[in-house]
């Protein structure tokens, strides 16, 4: 059986995974990115540590690599990323078939999450599918036709800029009233203290080191504000999912990253915005479900999608 | 050579064409719709058109039929249409094939367009495009990897009803900003009359038989505020095609329907807004460019559709 490194790399960590055909990881681990250092290096470090799981491993095959930023898979370059400064116009696939020795397939973070969820996950088995993943930023992934769609430049599937609200609030992209701008972590805390703060209350525990998770728990246990929060998120995120369905119309769309975390919180009010807001009850086929593989979508999509090129499959 | 009917069904008119394999029409035509009538009585006025041109074109080997409305191609049932009252879970495919005797295709009108301008015009040779239809309602369809999208429900391309503006003017729909709330035939000419009410001037033409034609003639011969209605369309227009890139990249979106005609005065704002708003110059790859088979791009597009699925490529 063929084994197949996934390397997801991070702002902050690159995890790392040694797949098997059918998805399972045999092994996992994370080493940190220190982007300063540029992407030879880090390539060089991936192979320390696969060098040091070889006894337990064997030789891998392939390797897939994904980061966050527009990608050009088929040329095999990262073009920009929000989140590794200083990696512009990258020969990404280059640095890590020198480092590894091995074929190498490069995609956007979003997109390897979504052939993750796809082919291992809350999409398994399904032609038409979408994957959003909610952090930080908003990513999107599509498949289309039982294929990963990248459309004609390979940086398709940026849902999470896509405009709901047009003149709303700016976006880290420059636009405004994009979903992220909306859902995006940073949003969901700025609603909860804006709301605090209007009605005259004080939540000292969210000055400083609030989270949505915290947030949630938060909710969870009562708290009308925070409750309120994740309400109006729900709301955009149903607009982002009508728009969704009517534009693509997939079997499912999965909602996974951190910020879906806090589950119904979300997708109650989601799921509600959705069923008003579609054209004709014929579109409610959709489906919408939590992603299934948590933070290992990515490095199980990027080691499945290198499986997939070296086979030559597409 | 292969000879294929086109139908394409309009709330007032039937537009006929015998198309051969290259997607040259050999006759085309037009019948009144008379939905009141049904849609059986349709098929019937079809054949009998048909019939009355065989001596000319000789026999057709399959036919295509579109219309307004969310179809289901694959079981060949139009489930409702915004402009053919009374016309509910027909089965379109059923009543035609039993009236012209030969294998038939249907699919929703913007569908139809989209896949016509990529076959015999603006996206001819295209893997990745997208054509959008304007007129009173606003319709898009998809082309991904070489291949109509269909989604999984065969509603997918519904881009006229993605919301960009949450909350904003009210849509055919029942939603609140979409795309065809803001630059929908109906959107430009409100928007017109109501700047000539705002500015306090009169405009005694435009009160009752104003079109968006007659609106861009007063643009195009220096009528500011005729001008101005159009750039505001464009910027909305611009948005909508910035998302469309964002989801989809495709090498080309194509502009067709009525609206279209009034040409730069919608591109070019357009065009700006979509520069500005792109994530990235790298994204700028899409080209935006007129459709090119005019109000004969459905009757085409279904006519070819007709003939891919008799001839089992897909």
């Amino acid at each position: 059986m063929e084994r197949i490194l996934g390397v997801d790399i991070g702002g902050t960590d690159i995890k790392l995974g040694v797949v098997g055909e059918t998805g399972r990881e045999i092994v996992s681990g994370r080493i940190p990115t220190r982007s300063a250092e540029g992407p030879r290096r880090a390539a060089a470090r991936v192979r320390e540590w696969l060098d040091a799981h070889r006894p337990a491993v064997g030789d891998v095959a392939a390797a897939g690599v994904d980061c966050a930023g527009l990608i050009d898979g088929a040329r095999g370059y990262l073009h920009v990323s929000p989140n590794l400064a200083g990696w512009r116009d990258v020969p990404l696939r280059e640095h890590f078939e020198e480092a590894l020795g091995v074929a190498v397939a490069v995609e956007n973070d979003a997109n390897a999450a979504a052939y993750g969820e796809w082919r291992a996950g809350a999409g398994r088995g399904l032609s038409d599918f979408v994957c959003l993943t909610l952090g930080t930023g908003v990513g999107g992934g599509i498949i289309a036709g039982g294929a990963l769609y990248r459309g004609a430049t390979g940086f398709a599937g940026e849902i999470g800029h896509t405009v709901i609200l047009a003149d709303g609030p700016r976006c880290s992209c420059g636009q405004r009233g994009c979903l992220e701008a909306l859902i995006g972590a940073g949003a969901i805390l700025r609603r909860a203290r804006e709301a605090v703060a209007a009605a005259g209350e004080a939540r000292p525990a969210w000055d400083d080191a609030l989270t949505v998770e915290l947030l949630a728990r938060a909710a969870n246990g009562g708290d009308d504000i925070a409750r309120a929060a994740f309400a109006e998120t729900g709301r955009w995120l149903g607009i982002g999912l009508t728009n969704v369905v009517h534009a693509l119309a997939p079997e499912a769309i999965a909602i996974g990253g951190g910020v879906a975390g806090a589950g119904d919180l979300l997708f109650v009010p989601a799921r509600e915005t959705l069923r008003a807001g579609l054209m004709d009850e014929a579109m409610a086929r959709t489906a919408v479900v939590p992603a299934r593989l948590g933070n290992r979508a990515a490095v199980l999509g990027a080691a499945m999608l290198a499986l997939e090129r070296v086979r030559g499959a597409r």
